[in-house]
């Protein structure tokens, strides 16, 4: 879904949910061989741009999200809500569909 | 659903509801080009109008919505209760179905 | 379904139920103008006629409904449990079911 | 399903269902003209012959049943357990599947 | 399923379960007409056998379940798992599947 | 699925699993009667050979599971993870769906 | 999926997940005959990599996993999320989807 933000630093995502941006894949191996077009798209790993305060437990206090922005994250091969600003595309998880955080 | 009430300023949304409505899209781009028609649509973003009290955590007590009114919002592409009032539209969110705060 | 009392002021909803009854458009819009009668059956607003002592939290305390008798509320475009009083049509709907208060 | 007990009285509900019987529609309206026999079949009015001793809240406490031996009251449409004995047909509901008690 | 024990007394319930064994309709009404076999065949009743030792509840304490051995219960029209033991037909039920108890 | 582990013995199941081995139905009744093959399959009678420490009840505590190594079980008609290990079956369930103990 | 990164060590799961590595089966029996390909594939052991910190129970205390890396594990025969590093195959479990724990 478009939005006419003109950044999309303007976004602050509510409760647990985590705004990120995939990593786009590098056009050549580790090895330094370059690849065809075809074979870079599927990359799942994505860099955090902003997280939310956090949902609640039964009680109605926050749980904090598991990651912050900087982090780099395996995000899951469905899932998330896709956004376009400015032509570039992002996305918005739930902090528990967030496979793992990658160290860098 | 349509309502015969004179203003949608009467109506005041139950539990963790939000009353929002659909922000127009400009019909031109961010670079100030002018878009056909069929370009402006989709756009996810919306002004709340008014907020619920809040739904209740297991003791019953209420948790307060995460926006307020005047807050721009970044809204699903599907779901809400739509409503029409004086031909204009507007939707009922649960606070957890919002995505994101949009910072202005 | 069809029930055989004198007055629909002999029904008391049980738990978070709530008795309302749909409020009847007018055969005419805002601005005055008749409607034919195709036009005015898709009203969504409905008056409170009772409502239940409330559901239980998880300790087995009552959560009041939130609305009051003679309050004009925003009901869902489906759901509730239609009844039928000397000809006159009703609807019990669950508290949380009740989109928005109508104030007047 | 059918009973071999001689009398109905020697059912004691479970938990948090309530022992009904439908009440009979009179063949007649309010207004006092009778009526078919297919008109007369699909009152919702039901008598409580006996109660459960309640469920469980989350600590293991009862929670006592909305309604008392003697109640008439509203019932859904569908749903509920027939029992059939001496030829007389009875239901058993949970207690929240009770719509409304009918004050007489 | 088929069981290899010699008595039926072998076996506990685990949990919430409770063993029963239906009621054989006698093959007269009460009135003393006797039935052809396809009439008694539907008896819901049933006699309880052994019974386990409850469920937990939220905080790991065990809810006793709702009936003893020797009490006669009215079992629901379906569900419940099956036995045989030495061509005699068995079957366990969850607690809060038994509708009702019938006194004697 | 079939592991590679020498001796079944080196499984420990986790949380609230039990590793089950279906008895061997015996080729003949209890009058002593040998059986054809085809009537001695479905015994649903098992040995338990390893438990779990337990589940988690909602604070975080563990819950210990019915039964112990050693005990013989009354396992549900379906269900259960089957494990193959040197050409024996074995069976994992969950706590919850082991039907009765069987006393011997 | 596949991943960028240099070395599976630099992925740290989240919650409750259990980053797994297959065991690879010897292509020959407890027996020492070797197996065509076609019988080794389908073992279901495998080895735990790395482990997230815990999800959280009602209270937004954690709840430790129930392995540690170097522990050898059974996994289910379907789910988890396949990764793809450098040409190795991984997965993510969430702690209770793993069926026990292999002593060696």
């Amino acid at each position: 879904m478009s939005l006419a933000v003109k950044s999309i630093k303007s976004l602050a995502p509510l409760l647990d949910r985590v705004l990120v941006q995939r990593v786009k894949a590098e056009a050549k191996t580790a090895g330094g061989i370059f690849l065809p077009e075809a074979s870079v798209k599927e990359l799942n790993e994505a860099r955090v741009l902003a997280v939310g305060p956090g949902g609640y437990d039964k009680d109605g206090k926050r749980i904090a999200v598991s990651v912050q922005p900087g982090d780099k994250v395996l995000i899951p091969q469905y899932g998330g809500s896709p956004i376009k600003v400015n032509d570039e595309e992002y996305s918005l998880f739930r902090d528990h569909e967030l496979l793992a955080k990658i160290n860098e």
